[in-house]
Parts: C-alpha cells; sequence; structure tokens
C-alpha cells in the first residue's frame, strides 16, 4: 500500500482537495469533498455518540472503575487572550527560528544540522536541513563553499559527527543551508505557533487574540458553568468535538500535520486519589474504539511517553498511534494523547501562571513588580456534597485528531485485490473497506438493466433507504463497473434490481468485503441494511 | 415573553455561556453548555440530513422544478487570500468608521446622527448613536457645550431635523458623541470586517490572510472538483457547514449578532433560464423547513427584498425572518438569505474582479498597470453532456446561520403555563416546547419511588433508550420536580416506573406538551420513543 495511491483516490473520488486548490493550494490546509465530508461528520458522529450523547451514566461499563457522567460543550475559536496567557501556550507553545539574512529564508533552528570541515586553512560549520541526505547536502555546500572540484573531495577535513545547529554558539562561522556567505544565520528567535488575529476596532496589541490551539482550554474555563447547569457529581467527563489552529512551520504528510484541524477532546474531571485508575481506563477505552471501528491490532500501539517527553505536571502520558503509510518501517504516527494532566490547568485558571520548573504556582511578576499573567480568580475547585471533601479535581484528558482518525480509516481501508469483472477475467479491484458505521454512502441500489421495469422497483427501493440515510442510485453501464465505482466509495452494500424481482419481489444485496450476495424479500431490505449499518 | 427571561434560562440550564466568561467575557463570543450543544447539533443534523444525505436526487419532490443531486462539502475557514480578492470581500466588505482624537473611542459613521443647532452666536452639529433617545441626548449634549442651565432650553435654536452624519463635510464644526470639543472626529476610514491573520513563517502582508467571513466562497473555488468527482449532471447543490467570523462593530442581542456564528449554506447551480424557477422552489422550501420544526406562521415572514437592497448582479433576494422578542413589535430578524445570485462568483473566480458598477467583467488595473485582482484563469464553466451545450451556471443561494435558526427555535419553544403541583396548587411552569429531532435530551426516565424495585426497573429502561439517543435518568425528588427540571430541558418524554410496573410490565409516557400520560409495555417503549423522535 502506498500513499500516492491512496492520495490520488482521495482527490479523484472526492475524498479530499487541497484549499484553494485554483489558485495553487495553501499549504498546510485540505478541504473534505463529498465523499470526505460524509465520512468526517461519520467519524465524529460515532465519536460522539460513543462517548457522549449515548454514553450510560449509571452503570459501569468497558471496566469503568465507577459510573460516571459525560456532557458534551461547542465553545468559540477566539477566546479571551488572558486564557493562552494562564494556559502557558502565550509564553511557551513556540518554535526556534533562524533567518538567513542573506537569503531571507526562515529555518526551525531545531531542525538544522551541520558538520565542522576544514579546508584551504579556513574552518567552518556547514548546515543543512536534517534528512537522510544531510550528509550529501553538506559535501557539495562545502565543495562549492571552497570552490574545489569533486576529484579534490579529499581535501576536506571532517571534524565530528553531523551535529544540530542548537549545539552551536558561534554563528559567524556558519554556512547557512541556502546562503554563499559565512555567518548570516541569525541568532534564534521565538515564533509562536499560535495564529493571532484582532478583535473590535481597537488597532494594536489592546485587540490582539488568538485562535485556539486546542480545544481543552474552552472545557476548563467551562468547568463551573458545566457543573452549575447539571448538578453532576465528579466523576465527569466534558467533550468537546472543534477546529483548532497551529501555524506549522513544515505542515506535511497529506492532512497527517495541517495548520487547520479538528479536535475530539475529553476533559475528565475526577479525585485526585482515583485519578491513576481513571487513566488506565480511558487508555483501554479509546484504544479499544479504534478496534471496534476497524483498525487492526497490527497497525496500532500504545506508547506510553518517557519521563524526558512528558509535561512536568504530568504523572502519565500514553499516545495512540498509527503506522501511516508515509511513516518509515517500523514508525508509527500520533492519532490520539491521553494525557494524566493532574490539576494543572484548574489552578492555572484559578491562580494565575505556574512556574514551570517547579511545579508550585506562582504569579510571575512583570516589570513593574505587578503579577504579569493572573488567572481568573475564581474558585474551581470541587465541593463532594456527600463527603463535604473540597477539593481541585484531577483531570484525565483522551485528546483526538478527528483528521487524523479519518486519515487512519482511509488508509486502513485502502484495499487492492484481484477479482474477476463482467467475463470473467481477473482484474485488479480498488476497494475501500470502511467499517459501515464510517461509509459515506450506506448502499447503492441498481437496476440490473435499464428496461422491463426494474428501474422503477430500484427507485422505489432507493426511496425508501433514502429516508434513513445517504444511498446511491445507478443505472449506468454494466453492472460491475458500477460494483467497482461503489467499492472505491467504500459503499458495504450494492442492491441489485434483476429479472427475478418481477418474479418473485426479492433483490440481492452484495457484500463489499466478502462479495457474498444474499438475495431477500424488497419489504426487508430496509431493516437489514439499517441493522448492518447501526450495529 | 421577554428575552430577559430566556438569557436567564439559557445560562442556568446550560444552553449557552458567554465565552470566556471567568475572564469576564469577550463581547460577540458565545459557547454553548452540554444542552445547548446537543440543540444546535441537532439543528444542523436535521438540516444535514433534509437537505443533503437524505435527499432524494431521482424523484421530484417539494414541487422541485426538476430531480436535482445534492452533495456536501467541508472547506477550511483560512482560504488562498486570492479568493477574498476576487469575491470582492477584500475591497468592499468593511463599515466606515470614525475616530475622535480627543476620546479615543470610534464609531461607525452611518450610525451617528446629529442635528444643527446655534446658541450664543455659534452654530454647530451635535451628534449622538442612532436610537430612539437621539434627540434627547443631543439637548442634553447641546446644553453642556453652551454651558446652558435647563432652564434656559429656549436658547437653542434648532435647524432641521436630525441627519445622519454622513450627510455632513465639514467636520470642524461637529460635537463627537462623547467630546467636549468641536472636530475632534477623523474623517471616515474604511474598516474591513474580515479577521485578518498571518499564515506561515513569514512576517508581513506576504503571510496575510483572512478567516472566512462566509462559507460560500469555498464551495464556488471547489466547483469543479465536485463536479469531477461525482460526475452529476446539473442541477446541483453544494451543500456547507462551517463556522465563519466576521469582526462586528457592535455585536448584540445575545447571539443573534456574533462575531464568531456557524453558517449551513447551499449553492445550487443551474441552467441560467430554470433560475427563477429554481430561485421560486429555494424561498419555498427553506421557509417550510422552519415550519416543519415548529416555527409558527405567525412569528414567521418571507421578506423580498425592495432593488435598492438586493446587489447589482442579483435578480432576486428574499430574507425569511423571525420575530426575535429583542425586536421592536413589528420588526423581524434576519434567519436565513435566499438569493439569486446569477453567475457572479464563478465569473469572478475564472476572469477576475467584477466591476460593481458596470455589472461587466473587468480586470481591475493597478498603480502599475498590471491586473490588480486576477481571477484563476480556470474554466468554471459546464458543458451538459446531452445537450453539449456550454454555459457558466447560474446559482441560487440559501444561507442559513446556525445559531440564529437555534436562537429562534429557543425563543419560539420558551413558553409559560399554569399547571398544578404535586399538591395539585397551581404554579407557573416554564416549559422549552421544542420539536422532538431537535430536543436536546429525548427522553428522561424516573422511578415514582427509590424503592421496591424501581430503581432497577427504571435503569433497564434507560439502558435500552440510551443506545438511541440522550436519555436522562432521574431518581432524586419528588416527581414533579423532576418533570418541572425536564420541561425547562425540553425534554418531550417522560417515562415513569410506578407500583404498578411491578406488577403488569407497563410504564407511564407523559408529553411534555399536553401533559396526557398513556400507559405502554416496557418492551414498546423504545419503538416508540423512536418512532416520535425521529417522525
Amino acid at each position: 500500500m502506498d500513499m500516492d495511491s491512496i492520495v490520488s483516490l482521495c482527490k479523484r473520488r472526492g475524498f479530499l482537495f487541497q484549499s484553494s486548490e485554483i489558485y495553487g493550494g495553501l499549504q498546510g490546509f485540505w478541504d473534505y469533498g463529498p465523499l470526505g465530508v460524509e465520512l468526517k461528520r461519520n467519524v465524529k458522529e460515532a465519536w460522539w455518540r460513543d462517548m457522549v450523547s449515548c454514553h450510560d451514566d449509571m452503570n459501569t461499563l468497558d471496566g469503568a472503575p465507577s459510573p460516571y457522567a459525560m456532557e458534551g460543550l461547542d465553545c468559540t475559536i477566539i477566546m479571551h487572550p488572558q486564557v493562552w496567557k494562564c494556559s502557558g501556550h502565550y509564553d511557551l507553545f513556540h518554535d526556534f527560528m533562524v533567518d538567513c539574512k542573506e537569503t531571507k529564508k526562515r529555518y526551525r533552528h531545531d531542525q538544522l544540522n551541520g558538520r565542522w570541515v576544514e579546508a584551504k586553512d579556513k574552518k567552518i560549520f556547514v548546515t543543512a536541513p536534517a534528512g537522510d541526505d544531510e550528509l550529501e547536502v553538506m559535501t557539495k555546500r562545502a565543495l562549492k563553499f571552497y570552490n574545489l572540484r569533486n576529484k579534490n573531495i579529499d581535501d576536506l577535513k571532517w571534524d565530528g559527527d553531523s551535529t544540530c545547529l542548537t549545539e552551536i554558539e558561534d554563528l559567524s562561522v556558519v554556512l547557512g543551508p541556502d546562503a554563499k556567505q559565512l555567518g548570516t544565520l541569525t541568532e534564534p528567535r521565538e515564533f509562536n505557533l499560535m495564529f493571532k488575529t484582532f478583535v473590535g476596532a481597537l488597532s494594536g496589541e489592546e485587540g490582539a487574540a488568538y485562535l485556539r490551539p486546542e480545544t481543552a482550554q474552552g472545557i476548563f474555563v467551562n468547568f463551573k458553568n458545566v457543573l452549575d447547569s447539571t448538578r453532576h457529581r465528579l466523576p465527569l467527563g466534558i467533550a468537546q468535538i472543534g477546529k483548532s489552529f497551529r501555524n506549522e512551520i513544515t505542515p506535511r504528510n497529506f492532512t497527517f500535520r495541517s495548520r487547520e484541524f479538528e479536535q475530539m477532546e475529553i476533559e475528565f474531571f475526577c479525585h485526585p486519589d482515583k485519578s491513576r485508575d481513571w487513566y488506565q481506563f480511558w487508555r483501554d477505552r479509546r484504544l479499544k474504539w479504534y478496534h471496534d471501528l476497524g483498525i487492526s491490532g497490527d497497525n496500532l500501539i500504545m506508547r506510553e511517553h518517557t519521563p524526558e517527553e512528558a509535561a512536568h505536571y504530568s504523572t502519565g502520558t500514553a499516545d495512540i498511534e498509527y503506522a501511516f503509510p508515509f511513516m518509515a518501517e517500523g514508525e508509527y504516527g500520533e492519532l490520539e494523547g491521553i494525557a494524566h494532566r493532574g490539576n494543572f490547568d484548574l489552578r492555572s485558571h484559578m491562580e494565575g501562571k505556574l512556574d514551570e520548573n517547579s511545579d508550585t504556582l506562582e504569579v510571575q511578576l512583570g516589570e513593574d513588580g505587578k503579577p504579569k499573567w493572573k488567572g481568573s480568580g475564581k474558585d474551581l475547585s470541587y465541593r463532594d456534597d456527600l463527603t463535604n471533601e473540597k477539593y481541585i479535581p484531577h483531570v484525565i484528558e483522551p485528546s483526538a485528531g478527528a483528521d487524523r482518525a479519518a486519515l487512519a480509516f482511509l488508509c486502513e481501508a485502502y484495499t487492492e485485490d484481484e477479482q474477476p469483472d463482467d467475463k470473467g477475467k481477473m482484474q485488479t479491484r480498488t476497494v475501500m473497506k470502511l467499517h459501515p458505521r464510517l461509509a459515506p454512502i450506506k448502499a447503492a441500489v441498481f437496476p440490473l438493466v435499464k428496461k422491463d421495469g426494474m428501474p422503477e422497483v430500484a427507485k422505489d427501493v432507493y426511496l425508501k433507504l433514502k429516508k434513513d440515510f445517504k444511498v446511491f442510485y445507478d443505472e449506468k453501464g454494466a453492472v460491475g463497473r458500477r460494483y467497482r465505482r461503489q467499492d472505491e466509495a467504500g459503499t458495504p452494500y450494492c442492491i441489485t434490481v434483476d429479472g427475478q424481482t418481477l418474479d418473485d419481489q426479492t433483490v440481492t444485496i452484495r457484500d463489499r468485503d466478502t462479495l457474498e450476495q444474499v438475495r431477500v424479500k424488497i419489504d426487508e431490505v430496509s431493516s437489514i441494511v439499517k441493522e448492518r449499518v447501526e450495529g
């Protein structure tokens, strides 16, 4: 399975288009076409039903430590800027960038590698973008800089291995990746990944606001509102689906790393003593969700973060990762992170900015000696009316990407097999084996031929099914070709009206994956398809 | 019915919260709470099912001139900036603002009124924000300016009626609405309503981009992609639900005029000769949609735009308007606009910017003599494979606001009536008479008392219903109080397990609106509620 085939099918069949394609596109932005929007809606709907609206508050299911409540929320993308100051994003959510004064190009500081080299009595540090071919590129660049020919390659005296530019202090001897002269790279500067905009008629920093880089903070600042309006006891999960934005320097890998993306996040509030159990529960439950929707065990792993990777306040973080086809063999890409966040966020919004190093709460002082980022001052703690205990809840956060989930389902579904065509000749068939719940079109209805009253009967069947879900009617061309088109779209069931239908009021239902055809009464088609689709 | 009661219920029961409330809120931004998010999801889902996924492509329903296809799309909020140049938003989507040099306040030029007045041999134009009390305010301000007492009010010599500031050329004699001195208002300046941001690591205008002010343009620029990937013939409607952003100077009226809002838009592409018929069809069909979901005829009107209001390229525009409680008697607020847009948008994206005055297509030239905003140069016309005719389709655009629809449904649902409480005493009952399809919680299940095995049976019923939709279980307090809480949430059906249940396996279903209780077999509850909810 190669990524190019998947990308090409996505464009051709209308799953995904490049944003603003007629204007040359916009890097890191993708539009969902007619099939794609249905797939993504189904992914989000499955998540919402399974996690929120059909969640059973009263019973202990899936190995939950106790019954728990779930509620939804839908917050704005633009929030009060203070939210991002207290969450830490304003100060800490950035990459370090260096500019090249000669070429005006900009690079991520930690994505440039380099190596010391000496020739003609001059020692320099020659750089290249980190990657498989970096040593090759460095050699070429060094030859060019010293004005040496290939045959004089041995004149280059290398010193040490390839090293990240972040290790180098003296930039005056560094040759930038595209520069002709030495010392053209600037000192690294912070580049915040939040998109900035301006709200209201005010000009300048007074009106500055940010597009949210995550939906989570909207849940934290509404925690009290949700508690007060629903009167739930903890444990309580609050869920949100919505767009987030990150101004990634290097968006890549199709929709995997986009600048505009959609998240499906839960913040699960519980008693500190129970938080380890709930962390374990959510790890298991979320992994099972992907399995249940058709991602095979081989392609999905749960990876516990190393202590170095985890945020200092977190007592546990694990990623659910998928073996995307664009990853190297044995490598995986993140689908979802499940983090034990302690009480970091609620405390931060109560009291002010947390000191990242000490894990104690400190209001940072600005140059004028006044607090720099103050919290809301609102009490976000919880009082248990049964035990009368008051505490700041601990939070488990299962944070999934809707676009990444959709992409993983697409990659997992993409299959090529050999099947006989209408004339019995073996042909390569492309089929999207999407779970019926996720399939954009649930069923297609065909009259075998365009005469003998078959179209009329087929249209009746179509109309009946159409009341419940997206159904496709097709009477054009050979039936084999019609099947193939639906296979590519991932339609799980094709219903065919044939000669026998007119005699005995039966039709065939063909299964996309097994190719098995069963004959059923017309009256039963609707309930059979519905049952299979809704599970 | 007053708006304050509705706003207060929305906050108390978790329909709507002010965004970032713990930080003092953010004007023009609103969050949906646990009940609100389900209501809004249901509004959007009803629209999507009725218009897109369950639309019947094959038959002529609802008086359509011919069968037609519908497809969905989901585009990014940030698009290529050229899109907004060719759509006209970059040049024309603005308000005119004046600044006060004295107070640093800013006003919309067309929302300041004023009147000529003379006293002490000095004639000035005294201004106030347009409104019912503007004359009163102007009088007070004039007295203050001339240092006159109330008893000397007759010293003020008024000249003419109240006039909009836009009529005044000489600003040196104008007294600003909050200023002490004359002539402090600046000349009007354009203030674009699009939120601006910057994409990528580029600094300055090179990276400038905008948050979309409408979802429509994403459909136009993807028209060819949708056509190619679906192979539909026209007529074809393409639908999209998504957030849009407008930096309104004066957001107001709860969620009615917000800066971040969600649209439900259809661009319907058809043959120019059929476009008038389709315009009529979509006016009728969209009006009916609101009626079917419970908005009564009295509160809903269809208003055809006057020739002055309509865009020059439009041969017809009508608004569906609702009698929101915050409007004056006899006034209505826009829920949805249905516009006949001709081929304006497709031509603009093909060829460049349209001249707003002449309705001919002209690439505007910049100062350097080169085209200012060029279109994509892509051919967005359509060739009919049956007639071989090639044309640029005409477009009918039914453009609805999801937040305004949700607000109208909330206002329409809000009802106060008199009902007996548990002791037979008449009490005011607040009930949200939402259509069952839109109700956030579809059913509530109560054991009459918390003993005799009733909770166990009730939990079983709850669990069975929960598989299909959001259901609430409540065993706390008097059953009358539990009914009232569900009435406020708009829950259409309350199911009660009582003494008789244990004898004959029946429960009661109470109808929220009629208060009628029917007794049904436990086994049938699920299918009865499902049928009523899904219609």
